[in-house]
């Protein structure tokens, strides 16, 4: 029987826990519990596996330590620090999920983590408004005189202090799709597009790194369509997609239609910067071809493969 | 014809030269550089190409800033900020030749960066013997006061302070060698074991991450039997091996038997730390039974493929 293609966008709590410091131990303890349902689902024989993660801490430590050491090391590039993060990020999954696979007795499974850069259009509304916080919160004249100098756009974030904002366009391609696709042919697990992927916008076929963060999410849905995903199952901390969420009418759903998932996104049922990315990301692949998008938590993802756990839909 | 499969080792400064601060727009300048003499190569239609690359200055960058953003944000252990260094400079290097082979018409070779885990014995002497310089500068004071809290094995260094050393182990195997394969018979530009590799052991199958540095040059050996190369590329700051060096004997070789080259090896013609290793490599290469071994600078990769510069090493 053909393995089904299955794109796992695993969400930040796979890495990091909320209030946890970020340790290496901290974090490889996440990956560990992660990577024992993925493993799950490479063993059952039934599944391929695209594995695509957020960044937000990695990266937000990154630009932090760039940001305090930088009277004696050159700080990089948002987009740099991105393509660091995908390094530790991957490097943290691919040696945990291989060591699990062994346990089973799979190490013969390949695994690998591709950088990826993800192509955005430079003519992207989100350039001329520029909304995701990155990295250190900044006190009011610090973040002004960041403004001055650097150019940063900086933003008051909910009474915490100030931060940069950066843009976060729409992700178009996936540069490194083939090698991506030749890895899934020969059947290797592939860890790509970390974070969202690097951004990049394209001039005259050349390409060049931009500061922006794309949602990842948008960029895992863009990576499934391109590798011919069978199914984008979309991790997150909620076991189900709620209909008036937080409110006495709040309702979970098991399924919906595309149709369905369209009405309610156009009804603002889903939280912007939170459920909200996610349905956008089914409803793109549903509309590109895909057959079906999964929300679900961690917990709960190889239950949801069979349709017993989760929110799926589906065209129909 | 079949093309000709060479690993290409870059020295370090392909990325960054001495004296520089190590900006990002220096880095990309200098990586321009690299990149148009490996485009001419994959132009050539001759050669296929795993490039791998030293991470020095890259890594003893973000151990600084872990050192200098430790109260704020979890310092990351030697192994993952090396993962941090390969997505670095893969990502500028992989962007970069794209970039350059857009410019002459052949956009469509896929290129990938393959984060790299390099197994090491953890039996080898070099893990009682540490000895390769990392990380930053301290004073005395500060070098004891790690040396007590973290374990650290510190030296003095040549007078200008003390550094963290750590072990420079023997490269095994290259874990994720069948990924690097399978891109590579699908002609992909590979990118792979940068800074020699996340040095990695492995228990009962099982492989975890330690606090060492791989000579680049004998991990890029041990790539290029890995996946099979006719030929290995050591790309370095001279143009060719000389005996006798900074003698008035001194004497540049335009060709070694490997006889020749294990004979001047063993009388100590080369400099522990630099020309060394790399004859050292070149000698396994050939015994491993690699085709032909090349040391040369960046400037002449193309002629001495052609044997018309650069140091030739081969069997007989």
């Amino acid at each position: 029987m053909e393995k089904e293609l299955v794109v796992v966008a695993l969400g930040g709590n796979a890495i990091l826990q909320p209030g946890q410091r970020g340790t290496f131990e901290e974090q490889m303890a996440n990956v560990r519990t992660t990577c024992e349902q993925l493993a799950e689902m490479v063993v059952s024989g039934r599944y391929k596996l695209v594995i695509t993660h957020g960044n937000g801490p990695q990266v937000g430590n990154i630009l932090l330590q760039n940001e305090l050491a930088k009277e004696v090391a050159a700080p990089m590039p948002l987009d740099v620090c991105g393509a660091e993060s995908q390094g530790l990020i991957g490097y943290m999954i691919q040696q945990t999920l291989h060591n699990i696979l062994t346990e089973n007795g799979r190490e013969d499974v390949p695994i690998a983590t591709v950088v990826t850069q993800v192509i955005v259009d430079k003519a992207d509304p989100a350039f001329k408004n520029p909304s995701k916080p990155v990295g250190p919160f900044y006190t009011e004249s610090e973040a002004k005189r960041l403004a001055k100098e650097k150019g940063y756009v900086v933003k008051e974030d909910a009474g915490r202090g100030w931060r940069r904002v950066v843009p976060s366009p729409d992700p178009k391609a996936i540069v490194e799709k083939e090698a991506i696709r030749t890895l899934l042919e020969n059947h290797t697990i592939v860890i790509a597009s970390g974070g969202g992927g690097i951004p990049v916008i394209q001039e005259d076929g050349k390409i060049r790194g931009v500061e922006a963060v794309i949602d990842k999410d948008l960029a895992g849905e863009r990576l499934a369509v391109d590798v011919g995903a069978e199914t984008f199952l979309i991790l997150t901390d909620v076991e189900q997609v709620k209909l008036h969420y937080k409110t006495p009418k709040e309702r979970p759903l098991s399924r919906m239609t595309l149709e369905e998932a369209k009405r309610y996104h156009a009804e603002g049922h889903f939280a912007p910067g939170s459920m909200e990315p996610k349905v956008r990301a089914a409803i793109r692949f549903l509309e590109a071809g895909g057959k079906r998008a999964i929300i679900t938590s961690l917990g709960k993802a190889l239950l949801a493969l069979d349709g017993r756990a989760g929110t799926t839909i589906t065209k129909d």
